[in-house]
């Protein structure tokens, strides 16, 4: 679980970087004239201005700034909003009752749905996944708004009329409300346990592939091994380790102390640690 | 037309540095097994192999790349594509046979339309103008892939094999298209003159409008005085500049030395090197 | 003029069939309980309400109606906005100061632009265009709210209560002003004439092309005759006709009453009757 | 399980119809001429050219068919998608290892994942989401093409040329894996039973709410007299019609009968034949 949110801090972490960078590449003004020449107005007025303004100078304009800056700031939110879908999503399935690793808080005495009192819906992760709709749609429009012609129409006008305040608020309200949602996110690691160990150890059975044919097995007799053992796991449920040590040849190909070695859940876990230096730096 | 081709300069740098900061963003490795962990493989594999390969290993991984990096790669190609459709289009609007400001290159010898052996059309940047959509019809099935499943499904995987390929290519066919449409254009300055003067001296009517107010007229009066004349260059095609002379209250006002004085188009050309020097710096 | 308008006509009355299609298809009502088994409801309530409510009842429904009901009629939206630019498009081309052939109404006092006194744009148009981008937008969300997790999640939710009101008010606004736009429209056949003869007698080259070949000229050849000529009236704005009656190879192909004849206007409107009488019927 | 598959029949047949009029909207043809104006060519030759192929003459063209026609086609083509897509998806919900009631068949002696020879990835579902997304993206396009400038530009030529084959051919192919998957699918009705009762009878909870405010008791005290054994089952796994039994506030309101009747399945699915009738007739 820790691995999980370390990506999405890792993905946010970048996102965050070209919101910024999309910021920064939108703050430009413009005082140049109705046709960007500065015939009746000098330069300096318009670097005077952008400067109390906080914005750097267009360094060419016509009537307006060119469309090219508004189109990547909306493209930039429309990724911002597709990484949002994904922790949604992430958080959605963790929360289907069949699996229950993780949910959206829910105090006890919180109503659930009005129909269903047990029902604990990922309301808010649901919710989450249409704003992540609304946001992606303002960049196909301002991609069209790119090409105004000549020195400007007014066509750019009314789409960023509805795309500016609504795809920025309901980033906004989304960001701020999947902080919360992870803020505050419940975690059930025994169900984590339970699911992993629904089919007996079988989730180890690539490590076991792999040992054999170091082991000097083919790898299509190898695959062939583990193969008739996992399938037994997955029809009868019954256990993987088991299994492999009442199967002669592959007890003959690994002995039986290195089976039971393979079973160790720290050998995927060794590298945790080295991932979290690398997201995190310090 | 300097202002205008200086003005697509700006747009396709910045669009140059978006492309290179897509790439960088998309170029690093993974190599940490079937789940991200390096249980089966050391990090330094990764690291070494991403060296080699002009990568950098990606801090975080699962079975594959995070796919907001690829989102962001195709919404920057899609900002390209909007841009090469702005310069088309301002192409397409000179070429019409009322404007005829400037036209994609046609040889005298070289066969015209099959049907009309006069006609002339835009056929490159109409093209380009298509390949445009083309390339941008990437952009929201690459965000949509951002939301994979867990450790990852592979829903992305068709997607990618379509637009990876297509985008790219058409993006870079499109870039040399456009290149060479604009490195042979065909530029006509005197039509640009004709149109200019098509209602004589009209296009002085905003300084017109200034200099009445800077005199002294009410803004409403100076209006009414500058639209009564313009409206009759309009309809009558006669000329401003003489119509004006002609007003006894615009000459009152602004005396005629002044009237004539504001028809010098070097007023609107004076900062044309101000501008060029901030676009092309040195 | 008239046909350009009679095709947007039979365009919009395609549209008038699309949408009452698409009204149709989405007015279906469900009352059929949580998860759409009338567990604890009979079907007849919901055939009973649904007829008090003009609706037909889903024939299977789950908590909800099924969304391809809904992307099918936010698609329809968007083809009726495409259709929208491309009146607007036509608009604003037709109003572009060198074309001139009609222009959205403006009153001879009103006032034009603030800065600009004589400047007409079509400012209705090109915001018609905006707006056909900001309903079209809505399409693609609408169909990622197709695939609801089982009996139905509610990410579908907030997508529609922005996109529901939001396109149909945008689209209702705009077919509004696009009527008033046409109803009042200025149109200005001298300069469609005008035009026209911009390269006089060019636009029939295509006809005395057919002539040439019709009278025994090889194809390779024809065309060389019309262009060699053509390019005259394209470079040097001389007459066509003359240009033709001068050539000694194009009289002595079509002879002079044949080539004068090629230059009667009629044979291009000798069926525009035809075509109002498929489009309008009756 | 039947519900569901019935639900997709209606919605795929809903597509059927879709598609059998978008076909026939886009099934006309026009010889008109290079304006449309059969100038050249007399309108009994489109006729009889169109009756021989199948087709019907377009009322009014231009140099092409109008673009409408195309844009109705592909958002009809982006809706089936969107429809294969919740089809694929509820198969990939069902194929979830802690889910497991139902699966894309899976031979017991292929090969798995060749990483994991236990693992069975819903892979065509899997691949159906992402086709589904390739042939939505050819929608907006297809409407970007509606607005073509006067009697034609070519912009929309090299979108078709792409979206034309790619579109139809992907859902072609993505439909017949489809019917394939679902002809084929294994269903495991033991799980779904296991998953129902993985909280013992809590999917009863709101009948029994039902039947508490039916016989008397305030809304208010039904919700909170269920929520609090239901909250028992959630946390504790404990049987809810037990919990029930022994709650002496809900025993009093109704009877041991009652609420022992309130757990059979049968409640649920006694509609299922008329439902089934409403979407199969006969």
């Amino acid at each position: 679980m820790g691995l999980t949110f370390a990506r999405f801090y890792a993905e946010m972490d970048r996102n965050k970087n070209r919101l910024e960078k999309a910021r920064w590449e939108i703050a430009t003004g413009a005082i140049s004239g109705a046709v960007g020449t500065f015939a009746n107005i000098d330069p300096a007025v318009e670097e005077h201005v952008c400067e109390k303004l906080g914005l750097r100078p267009e360094p060419i304009s016509t009537q307006v700034i060119p469309r090219d800056r508004h189109a990547m700031f909306f493209a930039t939110l429309g990724v911002i909003a597709s990484s949002i879908e994904n922790i949604a999503i992430e958080i959605r399935h963790m929360q289907r009752t069949e699996v229950l690793e993780g949910a959206e808080f829910f105090s006890m005495g919180q109503k659930g749905s009005s129909a269903m009192p047990h029902k604990k819906n990922p309301v808010l992760t649901e919710n989450l996944t249409g704003l992540a709709r609304l946001v992606r749609m303002a960049v196909i429009p301002a991609m069209e708004n790119v090409a105004l012609w000549h020195e400007r129409d007014i066509s750019h006008s009314s789409v960023e009329r509805g795309i500016g305040p609504d795809a920025t608020i309901t980033l906004d309200f989304a960001l701020h409300r999947l902080a919360s949602v992870v803020d505050k996110m419940l975690i059930f690691p025994e169900n984590m346990l339970d699911n992993m160990n629904k089919f007996p150890g079988l989730v180890m059975s690539q490590r076991v592939l792999l040992a054999l044919t170091q082991a000097g097995v083919s790898r299509e007799d190898a695959y062939s091994m583990v193969q008739r053992n996992a399938l037994k796991v997955w029809e009868e449920r019954l256990d993987f380790r088991e299994l492999l040590l009442a199967d002669e040849e592959v007890v003959k190909a690994l002995g039986v102390e290195a089976i039971n070695e393979k079973f160790d859940m720290g050998y995927h876990t060794k590298h945790v640690d080295t991932i979290f230096k690398r997201v995190f730096k310090d």
